[in-house]
């Protein structure tokens, strides 16, 4: 059996790029972290050392500043889209490009009780992101976010599980229910009221339904999040959601003559349980291309 | 010269709690990461592996649940300062106790337009900070936050500098300012307003002043800041604040036939400035007694 | 178009294992995270919130603690499968099982000139890895390392490559070369000398052939380390590498008077190029179920 | 009371620089995140914004570089002092410069049997530091490392220990002992053998005591360790330590019908105990500057 060169891709990853906008004396920026992965003819750099067909991974790096300022970011679909599209529309050994963009959120300051023109607080962990799949024809657009940290003092229970002779855990009708979730959801069309409106959208319906579900296990939780995020926009054609169970261990005080009725929590860093679900639509099954390489599950 | 033991203390490091106010059906959460520290007479666990004088680390990690079931969370300051007190007070061999608590935010999640009753979204990478070091006789109380980003696209100047035979730096009019804060500041008086509003008021402060000074250098501005907090609050003895220079570099994009007047910025990790400022009262000096062990400058 | 589950799973992520042998007074040790996932009938967990056929997380973790005591941890690989059979032969609902290990390395403390019973020093960031999907009929067994990371001061070029409008890379003949490798390799037979020697020869054959290949690129270097591996080990049917191009990126310092021939560097943190390279075999072509779900390409 | 600017101080943290020595064909290379920090003579450019006295922070990254071309890196104590003094006694502003460095470690990759001349492996989490305060007529010399992780899986005991109402902990005649040390010493001369060997020496002695003394408390272990170091050296000073005590839990097996008489523990991340030494001469007592900004206890 020959020694043969299998699947291959390459490309820059974490290019950071903050983009001001300053047509007025009321500033914006973007700050997102970019990365690109090129697919094409690239067997003659690995078998040769042929580099004819390779563009630096440099040159990525570049076409991102470039774009930036000639077209400006906009929101980061968008900007994901046109860039792969540039690699494989515009560089001939390309056969496909992924462009992967993680959107860090700024809010305005407030000075003086208002928001003011150019200064900026970072939200937080939380991180939007965008991931475009290009190809001859088309391209894959996938919209997500990471680090959406949810927590449930209540409403939540796990009962009623299989039993086996290495299981211990006690049953629980109250719990504390927490998760700090990724989640990503591919595109069946763009977007008529645009990528920008949609997150929120989408971002809200995750958070309400985290909330108002009387949870039976995270399995149902998010089995119910995805579905109605489905049923709110038809133009999502599945969405896929990763969701570490982060653990909230109720405190033994009773060495110390107290209780403790759902009160002192440990929050544990490990282990978690880790829980993952798509949800789609029976005639648009999922798209494997899209989501090839998308790290984990998502 | 005869070897001998120097300082030395011991404690439980970050001991994670989350505790749920659940009088009501409107629940409440604070999540804090405490850390507790010993000093006293504890030679001969040294020298002779004697524990007799030693309260283990553990009992101090069951202080922290204990007390938060038993006497509440309150504050980070309050809830500091009762453990910090209880180890001296109670622990015969304990002369001073310092208690570190990291509070990490979360506020209430949006459900059908309204806040949600028992359901939480986690804020983001800023925490809130409180120290409280004990002794006989008395407490030193350092309010404080850690992880506030700002950055300021326009209104930040850096020239006038000196100039020596390494220096390439050029000058510049207009940059993008940009820092994580770490601030902490020492407390005169017990505020008649309470920590909490406190500590709203401080950190309003502090992200309004970096909006409204003009900058000529991170120096400037951190004195600024600083000077703004105690001419507030006569409660406040004296403030230090940690700010790495974040530098946001202008991407040349000449190559391209593009200009950039400060749109289009690299975010760079590494190397930082890094730039530390205490900024205090001339009749009140600093007590290092209050700061000893708090990492770094601040 | 309904709204339809797709794929699922769940599991335990990242329980910490240290298991130690104490049959004699020269103890070993073996350091491991283990993180397994199933896959089954768990429809009605998600539609319904019923939870008859979910094994629970926690019990996972128990599995993982009372195998190590009663079977041993043995050699990674091994450790990993009988985990990964015991979830798929004795939980009905479970049709396939991955269970993911890291091992932490240890090595013996020199003490009074001789490596000690039972004192060990951990050996650093490199992971040794091993994945194993089971299920119904079978195993797909990879074994693999993270963290592994390699320099070259000189023998690696650059230069050939495609130029377009958005280059400003200058060619080289003489670059520094760094990565830190992740890379998996799947079995096609177990290992007639043992998973261990055997992890330690593909190890060294990548070191080997990393320093011995003169580089024309990192994608050349990375095909012949793995058609290396391929050419040394018949019973490995295809192996995966992914590759940051840690760049090294020479200092200008003419500015001072000073030239600078490849000596000194700013080892970058970002961005960074990143390179992924299946090498396989013509008759024996990749199983997706080997590899879905492990992060990332490889 | 009038505000007035306290203590303070700005620098580079963290350039990262790697330097090649290729005088032959066998290379060297060494691997350092250098940060340096200026006192002085700088209350204009926080009051008034004036830079005139700031010698800008690129300014020093820049030293960092030249002297890595100009004068060799030679050890890290040595480049640190001279680029401190350099800051000192060229830049008429600065009164005191203190220049940490991290080094972290590579060894020579072994290719066909042989260390290769310039192939390179890195050796791991471990990192050498040293840490040069200067100031007019003379200098503070800090040698240590940071992340040096050992294990025992026996000889420790802790009992006899303090108890009160909140203490469940058992008492324990043979338990796990694992942590991960960062030790910094100071030189009351510059060793006669060498940076470079001292350095050595100095750790295999503590890795030597960690493993031959009866752990009785970490307290002791850490004595005995310090006490090792200074009575080998007479031209260290003292000797600081701060040591997470990484606790590793037995697992109870009993309801597996498992009996698990010191084979099977969880490592724990969090909380962790933390003990903090130092060890002295009782002539020499320990000098604040030489500690001042050394993060954390040491």
């Amino acid at each position: 059996m020959a020694i043969v060169l299998g699947d291959n891709r390459y490309g820059k990853a974490e290019t950071r790029l903050v983009r001001v906008v300053r047509d007025t004396e009321r500033h914006e920026i973007r700050d997102l972290t970019v990365s690109s992965s090129l697919r094409g003819d690239f067997a003659a750099a690995h078998l040769d050392g042929d580099q004819a067909n390779v563009l630096p991974t440099d040159t990525q790096k570049n076409a991102v500043y470039a774009f930036a300022k000639d077209r400006g970011v906009g929101v980061p679909e968008e900007f994901a889209r046109e860039l792969a599209r540039h690699f494989v529309d515009d560089v001939a050994p390309v056969t496909s490009a992924q462009v992967v963009v993680a959107e860090h959120r700024w809010e305005r300051a407030t000075v003086d009780g208002r928001p003011h023109d150019h200064t900026f607080v970072r939200s937080g962990s939380e991180t939007r992101t965008a991931v475009v799949t290009a190809f001859d024809g088309g391209e894959h657009v996938l919209s997500g976010l990471t680090g959406l940290v949810l927590l449930k003092s209540t409403g939540s229970e796990f009962h009623g599980f299989l039993v086996d002779e290495l299981t211990t855990l006690p049953p629980t009708h109250d719990r504390v229910l927490a998760t700090s979730l990724t989640v990503r959801w591919r595109w069946a069309a763009v977007p008529s009221d645009g990528y920008d409106p949609a997150y929120e959208q989408v971002r809200a319906l995750l958070v309400a339904r985290f909330g108002s579900v009387h949870s039976l296990a995270l399995q149902q939780t998010l089995w119910e999040m995805g579905q109605g995020v489905l049923a709110a926009r038809a133009d999502i054609a599945e969405i896929r959601m990763s969701a570490p169970n982060k653990h909230h261990n109720l405190v033994d005080l009773s060495p110390f003559g107290l209780d403790n009725p759902g009160e002192v929590f440990v929050a544990a860093d490990r282990p978690f349980g880790l829980i993952e679900v798509a949800v789609g639509r029976d005639e648009d099954p999922p798209v494997p291309e899209a989501w090839r390489d998308v790290a984990g599950f998502v």
